[in-house]
């Protein structure tokens, strides 16, 4: 019985070591070096290429590095039957929180602007924005969504969110799909932490862009796959956004001739929002490893109809 | 009886808007277009020309615009017994520990380095420090430092202080003058919110920026004054620092052929860490106006011989 390593864009190499400080007896292949794909039952994955989990017989289970699971759910060719599980971080959560802090901080004390003033050599003073007087939207209001709601309430920000439901959560309010316009007209700085879903795949578009208070601002801490590209540049050249800070894009890296690159109000960051620390989740992984060669429910698995 | 408005670097149109719309009655002159000095026994005062209050025979309190007066103190020729006041506004004071929070954030998670990764088109994934891993050490623990050590705290930084003496406020280690070497070998990101008095002068050098942690950096939203300049550039060509977050200089607005201005790993804001608002401390101002008509004691004097 063995396990694998399938990571194109995070070195596998830690997770395999720190794996095997916790349980030595581990048989761990870690991919493209996989010898005997008919031991596999457990994968841990973090964006393999399509098609690839067909080569392995009797896999059972396919175990996000992350705590997105798109990169693996988009496989048309995911073998039949196999469970999908994502990470669930006390530590994934907090750092999504601060990350999203940082940025509707950066917005509201013109952080970007000042910087792009400084490259001009231009000593411009701009009055700011004080956090209460700043709404927060946050579109997708799971796990991730709730603490990092609760982190921007906490220092000040007026903050509500977006999700199949309306509800109140932590004394903030969120608004169901049904009420995207009155949610979207309330918000300033949108923040997308959105599962990606035939229903969310485009959701960042003109027309939810410009339903926004003026001078908004958009954060994708989601999935580019949220965000109808051309849309967006056309949304800040317009003034209809004063700017985008994208942690995430449809191709990953970005691609050098991609326009977001150049765009003076585009502001980006490689996929850093959150980052999961094999240390960190290395356990989880193993108790799910087990749950599986006993034959129980699984923690933290993902419906692969609905795709979260 | 009147007061006088002078500030060169701060519009004065909307102070006098303001205090007009609390009492109609308040003989306002706004420098330069002073006709009765010998009226004014009040200034409002935000970087004055040197020299000027000579020119008012009554003039009994100069109260500044701001938090700071070293812009009031450093002027040799104040008239004698002539009282100073500052402001004290709590929104002032969350707007600097907001400040102190974005730039704490974005050292830890490297947005600076991004964004220059940015202009290169270059995605490199770089592993962050969480805020829990991050020691700030702030330099003067008054109202200031206790607000923002608290909301960094309570966003999970690992905080200490520095001021004249030691002491423990909300759990937070404060270290005396004596016990520098202590603070600075335990402190990342080193925050100044000192006053500017003959012992902090320069305090910002050389012989400080290298006993700190490595990867350390430097955010000074005081003054321009703590700064050795030279040792700053030199201490972050050197590696000693990683980089700095200015917000005051020596020379505001900085001279457009000032070495920070290029500096790619000095970041350049425009004395904005937190901007009085006229309508937050128009009651306080008038306040100390009536105080000093009575012959009252003042709210928020400063020392002038100890400088704050």
């Amino acid at each position: 019985m063995s396990i694998v390593l399938v990571s194109t864009a995070r070195a596998p190499e830690k997770w395999a070591s720190t794996l095997k400080e916790k349980n030595k007896s581990l048989d761990i292949q870690i991919y493209p070096d996989v010898d005997r794909p008919e031991a596999v039952e457990f994968a841990i994955s973090w964006k393999h290429p399509e098609g690839l989990y067909q080569n392995y017989p009797n896999l059972k289970v396919i175990a996000s590095m992350g705590a997105g699971v798109n990169h693996i759910l988009k496989d048309e060719d995911l073998p039949e039957g196999v469970k999908v599980t994502r990470i669930v971080d006390d530590q994934l959560t907090k750092d999504m929180s601060h990350f999203i802090l940082l940025q509707c901080l950066a917005v509201s004390r013109n952080l970007f602007t000042h910087l792009q003033s400084q490259s001009s050599k231009t000593w411009k003073v701009k009055s700011y924005q004080t956090p209460e007087k700043t709404s927060v939207g946050i579109m997708g209001y799971g796990v991730l969504g709730q603490a990092a709601g609760n982190v921007l309430k906490a220092n000040g920000f007026d903050v509500c969110g977006y999700a199949n439901s309306s509800k109140t959560v932590d004394g903030i309010q969120v608004y169901a799909a049904e009420e995207q316009e009155e949610f979207l007209k309330n918000t300033q700085i949108l923040v997308c932490l959105l599962p990606v879903t035939s229903e969310t795949k485009g959701i960042l578009n003109l027309d939810v862009f410009k339903q926004l208070k003026p001078d908004a601002y958009l954060v994708n801490v989601a999935r580019g796959e949220h965000v109808v590209e051309a849309d967006l540049i056309s949304a800040i050249d317009q003034g209809m956004l004063k700017g985008a800070s994208l942690d995430v894009f449809q191709e990953e890296p970005l691609p050098e001739s991609h326009p977001f690159w150049n765009h003076p109000h585009v502001h980006i960051t490689p996929h850093v929002a959150s980052m999961t620390d094999p240390e960190s989740v290395a356990n989880q992984l193993l108790e799910n490893y087990k749950r599986m060669q006993n034959g129980k429910p699984l923690m933290n698995e993902v419906d692969v109809n609905k795709g979260y």
